[in-house]
């Protein structure tokens, strides 16, 4: 062995200052910022993952997250990545090659749904409403009728269209066509309503830095009885290592057996930032995220802004705010980001350069934010 | 919407204290404790992950990564998940299905490989030696012209056994074989010399809480030449949306295309992390993981116990310590644990209840701790 090898190359030894980071207000679509609670916890003390102590802490993190999503699932756990990890284990595990797969697509993470879903084999058959729309429960119940698929997957809270999608009676009509039921909650979960074992859903996923209020890089999911079902009775073997549930339930379940090492400290904000929504209620907290909301919505309003969805299915988390015309969309966020620290986003697709994406989530979710962005907006306006 | 609703079940909605977590000394197989600088840098005032401040951030980590790794890869990232997660990503995106994939399995990871190759499709062949053992140059020759593959998987340093492969040779014998060559790094990269660009790796990957010492939680992983040009030329589609790279790429390269959330806080550690490293220098960092480590192992067989591995390719990162006769392992790990808050490992497979796993790495090689780590054991063996 080389140890003092003269041979160390150093061209890419570049010399960096110390982090210096503004302190931004992410008004975005996520992340969010999150309560000095959470930024606490993050850099607890490390411990390892198969350490006692930290065989609590899971323990308690799944029960608060069974908490926040109103379900009794045995199955509810942190995956190791961010939502879209999550999103690809929910389809990895219940869907099998040649598996007929119904998606309601009226947004980008409908689409991506359906690129999961075939990656993985399924005979991907889509239903679809324009961005910003959703699915009526006649609509679900005819598509049910013509495709007689094993799982239909649906956007709870569509983060590129700022669209909230009705739940009622659709658990019911799945369990009739015995379909499973696939519910996206990413931009939900904690912000909304949601209550997973009444509405009949089998599996759903969320992401931690959306209305969780913890960083990214840590994604809940939950498989319900019939998924456990399908996940046990697949003729195939899950086709990804790193997300086969049949593996990671292992660790989190009785046997603590080895899988891959959990991003520890990923866990310790989790465990805060759902001890934190546990605190408050999910009802004063679904009640808070609405009333914001109608602020902003009202602000927006009196300052010339339309919004882009309907009042009925609009999400409170995040507002698509209509551009108004000759009205640069990019200089706008750029202008509340330089001058401000304020961030918002663009949008995609068929709304790129037509809406701004406000996202009032979790700890932001406040009415001090709503004041300061509308002033600001209005100075943006002017001035962009 | 019924936002206040008396239907919320508030069975799991427990009550559970603050975080307070013992202060451990991780000298298992990882993770291992970090400097203060980078618990600081990880609860970094929280951005967008697409916010012109992260964009520089990633330059920087790209940079440093390829400092570490001592190679010119301009595809060198950090993938969004843990170690498992970028070997994942190594074998989905360069293996294709029905390819030849040649794995030198002489311990667990090796194994691991062969599962994951499975899964994409590969035709796996196995060379294999004991757990302990690794392979020569003529042995992986003979295997290279007997069975041809399209790519070659290696652990460098073999986290279940502690032993290290030699490097010199190989990858010039892949290339004239015209296979791909693979090298985990997991337990080697920044605790003893890496070269990659030398040693003609085309795949690489790590862990970060090992001889990196930042928390788990993003994986870098760097994609040579060869294997680009593997991946551009795939007649199939990356069975893998996640870990898919040609997608992965496009955010990390220069469209800055969103892909996923990256894990922003995860992203903040590990540059501080990498810029330690760079701080201190690979040669020193390398010379005093080796100081360290034949301090441990004179230490270890003065209080009576041996050593697994030959010190010709015995890992300075990770020891496997025998455990002497008529004594306990996991009593001696529970001791250390509960009495003086020292975590050391047990180990599996044909090794289990045979040798402990001692990890000295990155922050934790330390003269101090292998004092404190012989005083202990010795106590322990008396004890328990």
């Amino acid at each position: 062995m080389d140890h003092k090898s003269p041979l160390v190359d150093s061209k890419h030894r570049i010399c960096v200052s110390q982090l210096d980071l503004p302190p931004r207000l992410l008004l975005g679509p996520g992340p969010s910022n999150y309560d000095s609670r959470v930024r606490h916890a993050l850099s607890a003390n490390e411990i390892g993952h198969l350490d006692p102590k930290f065989i609590d802490l899971m323990n308690e993190t799944q029960e608060l997250l069974r908490y926040v999503w109103q379900t009794d699932n045995p199955f509810t756990i942190p995956v190791s990545g961010t939502g879209s990890a999550a999103m690809e284990a929910a389809i990895a595990n219940c869907v099998e090659p040649g598996d007929v797969v119904l998606v309601g697509v009226n947004g980008y993470f409908g689409e991506r749904l359906c690129d999961m879903a075939s990656i993985y084999g399924a005979d991907v058959r889509r239903i679809e409403k324009s961005w910003g729309d959703v699915f009526t429960l006649d609509e679900i119940g005819e598509a049910l009728e013509k495709h007689r698929p094993s799982l239909l997957g649906l956007i709870h809270a569509e983060t590129a269209t700022g669209a909230m999608q009705p739940m009622d009676g659709i658990g019911k009509l799945c369990r009739e066509f015995k379909s499973l039921l696939l519910l996206d909650t990413v931009t939900s979960l904690g912000g909304v309503p949601v209550f997973l074992d009444r509405w009949h859903v089998d599996v759903a996923y969320s992401g931690s830095q959306k209305c969780l209020s913890c960083p990214p890089g840590i994604a809940p999911l939950t498989l319900g009885p019939r998924a456990i079902e399908k996940l046990n009775s697949r003729k195939t073997k899950v086709a990804n290592w790193y997300l086969d549930m049949s593996l990671v339930g292992k660790y989190w379940g009785a046997e603590r057996t080895y899988h891959h090492t959990a991003p520890v400290n990923m866990n310790f904000a989790l465990r805060e930032a759902l001890r934190i929504i546990a605190e408050e209620g999910l009802e004063n907290r679904w009640e808070r995220h609405l009333t914001n909301s109608k602020a902003l919505w009202e602000g927006l309003e009196e300052i010339g802004i339309g919004l882009h969805v309907d009042e009925d299915w609009r999400l409170p988390t995040l507002t698509t705010a209509l551009v108004p015309d000759g009205v640069d969309a990019k200089a706008v966020i750029g202008y509340l980001l330089n001058n401000f620290n304020i961030e918002i986003s663009g949008a995609f697709g068929p709304l790129a350069g037509k809406v701004w994406r406000i996202g009032l989530m979790g700890h932001n979710s406040r009415h001090e934010n709503v004041l300061l962005l509308i002033a600001a907006l209005k100075e943006a306006l002017k001035a962009a």
